[in-house]
């Protein structure tokens, strides 16, 4: 089959095996994909992963065991826990030792004709959610695991920096569920486009101390030092973004201002589907550019381009 | 009076000039003062703290607009907030923007002859409580501290980084709540100390990840780093200690192991008082030697002695 493949450099390939779906796992046929701060971080070396790229998709089920699942259009979480582990049993199999994550560690990714994923991974879509909407779920409800691991106090001040594909999706989340974040960032343009989604937005440089939350989105690793300049005591920097280098950074204002730094990867799609589903998200106007997969190369290339929020691949 | 006072270097004088109270404070001598780390950073050149140093002591209040206090042997809060500002009036002071610290920021420290603080940051001691333990307050609070930031579940797995003073009195007080912590160190000697004091010991390269809190009292930034490979997914880094030097640091395990980090420093009190009244936390066996403030130069020479746990200096 026909895949982004990713061996050092990220190649276009017509050689790819197709998946291989193990016992309990579903052949998806992908349809739509989108590009991730991640993907351009594990392009440059981030886990030294190896394989077919992607990780966020919408497909339509051509093998599996589960009856029910054939032809259903899909989302799919990423992770792939053993199913038997103390994590894996708490409903936590994105933190499974063993696991396996789509297009990011073991498992060969979405940006190809076909993937296969666990049965139990998989989530028939309803028809109100198109696929230009849907293949916004994993980051979304990546978004949404801000909630299940911390409370924020409904007057609380939030600062979202970053206005990058990330930092957008976090905010209009947080908008969604009735907070009023501000979003800080580097790009007056991409500022400008933010706010026409009603966003509030402020040139990073003129925010101020005395943030009660920082999510910092900026997939930068100088993002945490400024997040804790913004905090205030005692208040919350939510990290995001996985920044793949090492960076100096110093802990003392962290110990003596009492932060708590939550650490925020990838949360349960239910409650991501349901906003999408109810209209409360709509991040369609992120989207800059749809490319065939044929175009792959020109598409992760258009994704690094700092002034794009979203590119997509339509595959099938 | 006399007084070990950091200027660059550290000197004892015998021509400090003594506090003069502000309105609302009253005049200690001290009795006895203790030697924390935090001192042997500042005379590193953390937080470019000029004054007399010394934050943990007991004292005798000699003056005082308020009359209760006069006479009386008293324990100190350590941060003096402007007692107006949002933080002051939700009792979190020691966060005011506005505040001295006693002996770190603004404010001439204890391993002096007097000194002096706000009323309200003296606490009369019961005769129950001897000089030797209420001079371990300060530091106690700051372990109690912990408890009030986060919650600890009762069969949580508790691994303590640091054989020094730090970590011996926060393993003291988690034991003394009822938790089984084991301390990590790189010295045999000293863990053998607090194995004889009833804690769980074992040397820190020996220790295995899957704990569900670790906290950092090393002192040192790498402790962040070995913390967060030694925390279980979803578990807790708390830092106790503030490295002065800024290190270098990957977020990335924090954000992909969604690893909550809480920031903890000074404490109130009350509870430390409690347990020392009570009998639960009893650090005295951590003294290695006691100095008079003549001898102070050769005290702080002892504390920053990696086999010595507390060295105490007796003022009066």
């Amino acid at each position: 089959m026909r895949a982004l493949y990713l061996d050092g450099e990220l190649a276009l390939r017509d050689d790819c095996p197709d998946p291989q779906p193990a016992a309990g796992e579903s052949l998806v046929r992908v349809r739509l994909a989108g590009i991730c701060g991640t993907d351009l971080e594990l392009i440059r070396g981030y886990m030294a992963y190896r394989g077919v790229l992607g990780h966020e998709f919408v497909g339509e089920v051509v093998a599996s065991a589960d009856q029910r699942l054939i032809g259903r259009r899909v989302a799919g979480e990423i992770n792939a826990g053993c199913g038997r582990c103390d994590f894996c049993n708490n409903g936590l199999g994105r933190h499974c030792p063993d696991r396996t994550v789509l297009g990011i560690l073991g498992r060969d990714g979405a940006f190809a004709e076909y993937l296969s994923l666990p049965d139990s991974n998989l989530t028939p879509l309803p028809d109100a959610i198109p696929d230009e909407l849907a293949v916004f779920t994993e980051p979304i409800a990546a978004a949404y695991e801000i909630f299940e691991q911390t409370k924020i106090g409904r007057n609380e001040k939030i600062a979202v920096l970053g206005d990058g594909r990330l930092g957008a999706i976090v905010a209009l989340v947080l908008k969604a569920e009735g907070y009023d974040p501000i979003v800080g960032g580097h790009h007056a343009t991409k500022l400008r486009r933010l706010a026409a989604l009603g966003l509030r937005t402020e040139l990073e440089a003129k925010l101020a101390p005395g943030f009660d939350i920082v999510v910092d989105c900026t997939g930068a690793a100088e993002g945490f030092n400024r997040a804790a300049t913004l905090v205030r005591p005692r208040g919350q920097v939510i990290l995001k973004s996985t920044a793949a280098a090492a960076a100096t950074m110093n802990l003392a204002p962290i110990v003596v201002n009492e932060i708590t730094v939550v650490g925020s990867r990838c949360g349960r799609f239910a409650p991501a589907l349901a906003a999408l589903e109810g209209g409360r998200v709509d991040p369609r106007l992120l989207i800059d550019a749809t490319f065939p997969l044929a175009d792959g190369l020109a598409a992760v290339k258009a994704a690094t381009d700092p002034s794009n929020f979203k590119v997509l691949l339509k595959i099938s």
